[in-house]
């Protein structure tokens, strides 16, 4: 490889065949598109691998850099004919970041950087167009003085806004020349009083600052939020790109726009996007002008749009994507100035792949690695019920920027939303438009609407990419932040009113309106079918309700593999008895419960086994301690010493005694590390003998009636091997008794949970006793961090991933580095012992695609999700299987 | 080696050479002594093996024993001239279990087999003694029908009472002929109407079965108890030894003794012992009658006290140690019965061992390992207080059977006594005498009182073993079991009462006597001097206090390895202060508390700082969770409660609220698991500076003074690198702030506890950033069991330990194939990124015998015990580098 010299011209870059990595995501496109004779601005990159330096050089630009940018500026200069500060012929350029991955709107960007009092005076003269040069001057200002100078941007605003009311105008286009001038010298002003310099005149001093900032907004508190939650790895850090400024604003024949090469909300294969006349592309971006769909295009400039569709299809065979493209005319001629694969609701990210492959243009193989899993899950949004629908009237309509049904209290403020989601409450985010400083917001509402931008402004970019339900642009809305409320149709809606928003057509509606379950489409069946023929591992579901079980039948379940039995004891219609049993003061007593709850059990099972069709069951058996089905200490304490006060001959004031004393029995200090699971079952093996006979009773009765019935009997929280022996015996006695009074029993499978640090580090003594384990990594993740999972997030959970102490929530993403240590240890000595052992995992983990990924890694056979992630477990593991392969083709 | 037979004769085993293992402790003793030409009855052995067998046979004698046995029992009356069964010249044998450690009473033993109705007369006629041969006889029936025919021993008792009383006499000695010839016929009736079957007539019929039951007693629950206590394997079984019958009880000049080489109580090197003129070796054992002292032999039959002496030394140099031998005179004639490694209280351990070093007759690491580390923490019993002693007056005194003080509420019954200590409670068992059935109250007893039995008699000889305060043979008490008193010098004493004994004068105390600490003396300070030349891990101690550090240091502690500060949060002067300061509305005041609390910690500090003398001192910072030094829930409730209906405006029910509302926000589902430690420290880390403070200024004021000071400041709880990798950054920059303002500061170590499964699992990435490393083997056991220790104990441990379900409990012994694996784990990745990393262990096991063997062999450099479990950690220390080094011997 070429030893880095840190910055390129574009065309140098393209020779050297550097990398997304390397470049960033905005200069590889461009390097890319100077190749392919697109025609782009000339420009510089300078390479990822100078920020990186730059951070190590305490934020110091890495020595020579600075001179071999000037260079290049110079080869500029001779390649454009225009000089940098002259302002005879001006070379001005805009300056961008450019991560790896696409980052929209996180980082910062300056245009028209070179311009100065001299240059603008010249710009007026060579264009004859004042106007244009102050205007282009005032945006320069306000750009580098907010994100090089550090000032408050909502100020610039207000001086623009105070013109504006001067010249009695509304919007910026109406602003006369003279007011762009006075704008000039207000923020120049501005600028001093408040950075206490001025802004630099020299060219080359605005550039070096600029490249600096743009290196320092890697670390700005949005970008940071957004790597966070795309899991982007600090260390990649961005590009900059400095390219010749091409100009939209220059007047009619002039204009900006951005489009994808197919639909990004359907999948459609269509140039979709808007464009502006006479304006540049922030003006797009910031979503302040609701611009022109980009078909409008065709009739204006018919040539130049003949022109995009070649490119676009030249761009959609090389980078074999959807493109995401900006695009600049400048006084008639195109100037393409950003490709990038385009961001993309799940819907239209499952169709164009499917399409693609079908078109020829990627293999099935391909189509399946380029869905994300995790967007799977936004196929099967909720949608508003149809039936409803027909019915009711919507208070606005705005664009449909994201698709799905949200239903969620309003609420107007960032902080109020995440506080709200952290409640636990669904809230719609409503403002006239988002920025990239509402992205925590956006993150924790169900939905959003806005009155203003366009499909591509920043809200509708930001909740594509999340699949989240979004609705922009609703013009008819009137929101008053002041207040807190919003008019529409006439109505008044407040904060905290809830509302309904289906971004698939854009409507608004008051009050909770009935959404349903949606079905699959084509495109994504047809994907997961591919899936299914790809993966390796078992996809069954964790299900404690005949509803969810035939929920993830529909889904594709081969099986449940966790059905957990808790709800059997504490379902209303069953809670008395239980408590009944466990205050029972004589064993004939609680033996009489027993089997009253029994009966219960066997009801429920049955209906269980009858939706499953002879798939495999997997039961675990009772792994609560039996405290938590009485009521709390909290309520009965105050309760008694009411009682005792004011009415101490209630004989309710006995009752509760009694329950109280029990409950001071079993009470325990850490019920996480307590008497539960096969630590009750060795103490009190009536209750598990129950659930065996309710089980294989429930097995035994659908079999008469001619059901196939696949059983599978699980044991909480074993450690140690012999704690289960002693558990198996308990369960096959059982079954045994069972056996006894009917004819036909299932061949029923007794295993154990793997879920205690020393269950997995005594795995292989385990499995000589066990005909299947099931690793649970909800609590196995607890008891290896030794982090309580109901304490620790709101306690110090939520402040390491803040802080970043941790990446990642180890109770969503498996933590490799230590549970995932204990699983491969774990599966490693049980296969020693017994090759062909089943081996899956139950807990939520199951239902995670990077989780996945190591669970196939380490020869699990089958993993347990919850119904609605089914589809994302297929996709993660049909994934999983090729990235082994590629893998391993690597290797040879 | 020779294919086992499974029985042999004394004479062949011994030309075979087999060892204890398949003999036995007590076969093995009568092989060897045959061979050394030392005076044994001819016999055989039946090996463990076959005991072994048996089991496996569906107990089952294994094919062929019993004819081969047949055989052998032949040869045995070929050389005996006597005939199994022959009236004219019966041979008579005994048949003993003997298991290849000694399990003194708890298992069977049948003498005198062989004789029935015809030859009890033969036996009358060849003596000329009637009454010795129905004595026999009825001894035989005794014995037989309790352990082979599985009657109560008790009705047998009550037969020869009730015959007492007719004949009006109060001993068995004064029984006439008559009394046991009609004693015989009523067990023989008794036996028939209980058991079903007549008493065998058959010999061989009555050996097969007593070969059997002598079998069956390996499984019987005091044994199996006794296993469970000194962890002795059950797969060792036991041999059954057949030896020809002598009799002591053929009137005078016969008789039967027991004795050890040296003195067993205080190790000196004398014959010690007791003899009975005219007895069986049963009624010693039993202690029914009180024996003579063994020099009082001399002056009756000074020729065969000289045999003793000569069997004693002969025994001592071949056994290599002091020997516990049974003999019977059979009319003058000296038989060995029985030799065996005495048990010895812990004092005579060590002063045995270490004498016979300096004899010569072992090696001073023979003598090391010698004496179980276990009891050495007897030789540091508490005595009664001399200057006390000199005062009182003790109410009763009988013999001094097992050395040390004990103080404790008398309890009467094995059960109470068993309870009483499961609450925590010290009781003194008190009974007439203690048979094997009461070991589990011995095990729970602080000190045992018997008011019958010498210094050989079961009390004597169990709590001998178990290192536990024990007077025997007190005869002037009078013990009313019914009524559960006990009288003594005109005083009565209930049952409840609190009394103390002296079990090394055998003085009886009533009330609590004080009691000081011992010293150690001469051998055991020259013992624990070759163990520290031998030992390569260094011993630090636990210690909170500077009271604790100065006991350490006198016992030789090189450190401490642990100082918890709770203790100085809690103590009753600063809780208040502590509590302000956690209820603190505002930073300032909260700050303002935490200067308070400082400034106590500091002198505590200061004082363990002083004693330590710049030995190093490991202080944890805070590890538990605030809530804890909040009151309770259940306290609050009710309070609050009864307040709002009685008092509503009680200025104390708004600051109770307070308090309350405070309480619910810190309130965790599982504290252990919960915001502690490390954890605390990220998000209130006021609390860890204010400590990092305390510590290092009370080191600059002591170095000032002139002091040596070496600290090490331990964080617990950590999981992973980077959160301990920011706890080092406040500790670091709170050491920087006290920097500034002292001239001399410590060059402080960081370091940290790994006491989470996590936090080994990747120990190598915390040792980057660790000065050293603590293995927290307490909080480790609990998580990666996920037991609970606070409500395991109660709820599921002790039913797991009675059951066998696990075989040791793992907070008293370090769990190897869970626990341990993750310590080797760890250290092994923390020594690939750090060499020299000095890596300890501070839990409850640091003072485990078994534990530190382990932790030697893993690479722990220290481990860290209580004050007075040093001396067990500095041997069980010094023995892990011995048997290391043996080991490594072995496989060259």
């Amino acid at each position: 490889m070429v030893m880095s010299k840190g910055a390129y011209l574009f065309e140098e870059a393209a020779k050297l065949g550097l990398n997304k990595f390397q470049l960033g995501g905005k200069g590889f496109g461009l390097v890319e598109m100077s190749r392919l004779g697109v025609p782009v601005p000339p420009g510089i990159v300078i390479t990822t691998e100078m920020c990186r330096e730059y951070y190590k050089n305490n934020r110091e630009l890495p020595s020579g850099l600075w001179e071999h940018v000037v260079t290049l500026i110079n080869e500029l200069e001779e390649k454009t004919g225009k000089k940098f500060g002259d302002p005879s012929n001006p070379l001005l350029v805009s300056v961008r970041s450019g991560a790896p991955y696409s980052m929209p709107g996180m980082m910062d960007t300056i245009l028209n950087l070179g311009i100065n009092d001299k240059v603008a005076e010249g710009i007026a003269k060579l264009t004859g167009d004042e106007r244009f040069a102050y205007d282009t001057y005032r945006r320069f200002i306000q750009m580098f003085g907010k994100i090089v100078m550090k000032l408050h941007g909502e100020e610039f605003e207000k001086i623009i806004e105070e013109i504006k009311n001067k010249y009695n105008v509304k919007y910026d286009t109406e602003v006369p020349t003279e007011g762009w001038k006075e704008t000039v010298e207000k923020f120049k002003e501005y600028i001093y009083k408040n950075a206490g310099i001025a802004l630099p005149q020299d060219p080359y001093k605005q550039l070096k600052l600029a490249i600096k900032a743009v290196f320092d907004s890697w670390w700005n508190p949005r970008a940071m939020e957004y790597r966070r939650h795309y899991k982007i790895s600090d260390e990649l850090c961005t590009a900059v790109n400095i390219v010749t400024m091409v100009f939209g604003n220059m007047g009619e024949g002039s204009g900006t726009g951005v489009f994808f090469t197919r639909n990004p909300s359907t999948g459609v294969k269509e140039l979709y996007g808007e464009w502006l006349e006479n304006a540049q592309g922030e003006d797009i971006v910031a979503g302040v002008r609701t611009p022109s769909p980009i078909n409008e295009l065709k009739i204006k400039m018919p040539k130049v749009y003949e022109q995009l569709e070649e490119v676009a299809e030249k761009l959609e065979r090389h980078f074999r994507d959807m493109q995401d493209i900006e695009f600049t005319i400048e006084r008639g001629k195109l100037y393409i100035l950003q490709t990038r694969n385009g961001k993309r609701t799940p819907q239209a990210a499952v169709k164009i792949a499917v399409d693609m492959a079908e078109e020829g243009l990627i293999t099935p193989e391909e189509a399946v690695l380029r869905v994300d899993p995790n967007q799977i899950i936004y196929l099967l949004h909720r949608q508003i019920d149809p039936s409803v629908k027909e019915k009711i009237k919507p208070v606005a309509k705005g664009l449909p920027a994201s698709p799905g049904a949200a239903v969620g209290k309003v609420v107007f403020s960032v902080d109020e939303c995440v506080e709200s989601a952290r409640r636990g409450e669904n809230v719609i985010l409503v403002r006239p438009e988002t920025t990239p400083e509402d992205i925590a917001g956006i993150l924790a509402a169900s939905g959003v609407l806005t009155s203003r931008g366009g499909m591509t402004s920043h809200a509708a970019v930001v909740t594509r990419g999340l699949g989240k339900p979004c609705v922009v642009g609703a013009e008819s809305l009137e929101i008053d932040l002041e207040n807190q409320i919003f008019k529409a149709s006439e109505r008044t809606i407040k904060r905290g009113d809830i509302i309904t928003i289906d971004g698939g057509d854009g409507t608004v509606y008051m009050g909770n309106i009935p959404t349903v379950e949606p079905q699959l489409t084509r495109e994504a069946e047809k994907l997961l079918s591919w899936a299914d023929k790809i993966r390796e591992m078992g996809i069954r579901t964790n299900a404690d309700t005949p509803e969810a079980a035939k929920r993830a039948r529909e889904m594709g379940a081969e099986g449940i593999g966790l059905t957990r039995t808790e709800r059997m004891f504490n379902a209303p219609d069953r809670l008395a008895f239980v408590q009944s049993m466990i205050l029972a003061d004589s064993k004939e007593e609680r033996q009489r419960y027993l089997n009253k709850i029994k009966e219960f059990q066997k009801s429920d099972l049955k209906e269980i086994f009858r939706v499953m069709q002879g798939y495999p069951v997997t039961i675990r058996l009772l792994d609560i301690p039996l405290h938590e089905f009485l009521p709390k200490l909290e309520e009965l304490l105050p309760e008694i010493e009411r009682l005792r006060i004011t009415d101490p001959t209630n004989p309710m004031l006995k009752e509760k005694e009694k329950i109280l004393k029990r409950v001071m029995e079993l009470k325990e200090h850490n019920p996480m590390m307590g008497q539960r699971g096969v630590r009750l079952a060795l103490v009190h093996s009536e209750i598990y003998e129950m659930q065996v006979a309710a089980i294989l009773e429930a097995c035994a009765e659908l079999m008469e009636e001619g059901y196939e019935v696949k059983v599978e009997i699980m044991m909480p929280q074993v450690s140690e091997a012999e704690e289960f022996r002693r558990a198996r015996e308990i369960i096959d006695k059982a079954a045994y008794e069972v056996k006894k009074r009917y004819d036909s029993l299932p061949d029923y499978k007794v295993g154990t949970m793997i879920e205690t640090p020393r269950g997995a580090l005594t795995a292989g003594k385990i499995a000589r006793y066990a005909d299947f384990l099931s690793f649970g990594t909800n609590d196995l993740t607890q008891a290896t961090w030794a982090f309580s999972r109901d304490d620790a997030e709101a306690k110090f959970l939520g402040h390491y991933l803040r802080n970043r102490i941790i990446e990642r929530d180890p109770f969503e993403t498996l933590d490799k580095d230590g549970v995932g240590k204990l699983i491969e240890w774990a599966v490693n000595e049980a296969r020693k012992i017994k090759p062909y052992i089943n081996i899956g995992v139950c807990g939520e983990h199951g239902g995670d695609p990077e989780s996945i990924d190591f669970f196939f890694n380490v020869g699990i056979d089958y993993v347990s999700a919850s119904p609605y992630r089914i589809p994302i477990a297929k996709l993660a593991a049909a994934q999983a299987s090729l990235k082994k392969v590629k893998q391993y083709r690597s290797t040879i």
